[in-house]
């Protein structure tokens, strides 16, 4: 599998220390038909990795410098409770947030992807935030955040797809691949907020 | 306000049927900077609610009869809790579904929208699933199908948008403005689900 680095600290797709996913694979198919994810798309999204693979790290600088920074209640939670930069912290889940790009792209979604998905979800709320990497900061990100962001995500990666010279069809097609999955992504990331045992009330 | 049928059943935008949304304004203010919706989109919004205008029924068709009555999954939410059809319902929320569409592009995103947003989101939760229309019923959607399903709806709107012969660039404005409607509103619907007060455990 392709890594945007050797040592991706945190970064335990795959392993045992991922627990597996309350979502079944049975769900997962189902949710696929729900959003119309096709097997074109996942050949699309092959070929978005392809496009985006050398790209992963400007991307990431690009939502993290260029927007996030300069969104207080977003950039908050890359920073300790008292409001100073970690940038530590930043760089670690910087890298994790460049393999994640991969991982969409070039990844089956099979049982380790899902068990995956729900290990990022919860990395965002009260019940993991900030332990992956030692760090004090903001107790979870809110839900409502992570969703509206998705909306910067897909309007900014779309340049990306476009920068190697594929045609304005297959762009598109890349793209809206790309789009599908984050509506996947975004659906089960909900599952720890939306559940009175996990992540109640951090929305 | 331009509205699909002179009597739309259940329709209660801005009365005070509808209670106050538990989100602020600032809160949707700052919605509205996490996901990068701009004055622009707004204008964008307002074209794209002419263009779609006089195709609301034709899309709601394509929605209902084209894709959900296609998917078992999603279509029992319109049935009885045996399975049965239930032309009425149907008809009753199909209309309303049309509605949406209108006021997505054409209402100003102001506390009355809301207000409204809260409400369309708890009538797909146990707390009022069915009660619009008096009628038996799955006991609510779950948060995950409702997600899911925009991807299919952000795909779809597409061609209606170009129906009208606007230029690709002017197309792609209001496509994009769309989708940043839907995480905004994504965004919104998940509170009740994510409140353990409300509806949680609706996943």
């Amino acid at each position: 599998m392709e890594k945007v680095a050797g040592d991706i600290h945190g970064y335990t797709f795959g392993t045992t220390e991922v627990a597996a996913s309350p979502v079944s694979l049975q769900e997962l198919e189902n949710l696929k038909i729900t959003v119309g994810f096709t097997e074109e798309d996942q050949r699309s999204l092959l070929l978005a990795g392809e496009v985006l693979g050398d790209q992963t790290r400007q991307i990431v600088e690009h939502w993290r410098s260029g927007i996030i920074a300069g969104i207080p209640n977003l950039a908050r939670h890359s920073r300790t409770p008292e409001g100073e930069a970690n940038p530590e912290y930043l760089a670690k889940s910087n890298l994790r947030f460049q393999q994640w790009i991969l991982d969409t792209c070039l990844r089956p979604y099979d049982q380790d992807w899902l068990n995956y998905q729900q290990e990022i979800a919860l990395r965002h709320t009260s019940l993991k935030k900030n332990q992956t990497d030692g760090v004090r900061s903001t107790p979870y990100v809110p839900l409502h955040d992570i969703l509206g962001f998705i909306a910067v995500i897909n309007e900014t990666i779309k340049p990306y797809l476009a920068a190697k010279n594929h045609s304005a069809e297959d762009v598109d097609r890349m793209h809206r691949a790309w789009c599908k999955s984050m509506q996947l992504q975004m659906a089960l990331w909900t599952k720890p907020y939306a559940d009175s045992r996990m992540a109640p009330n951090e929305w």
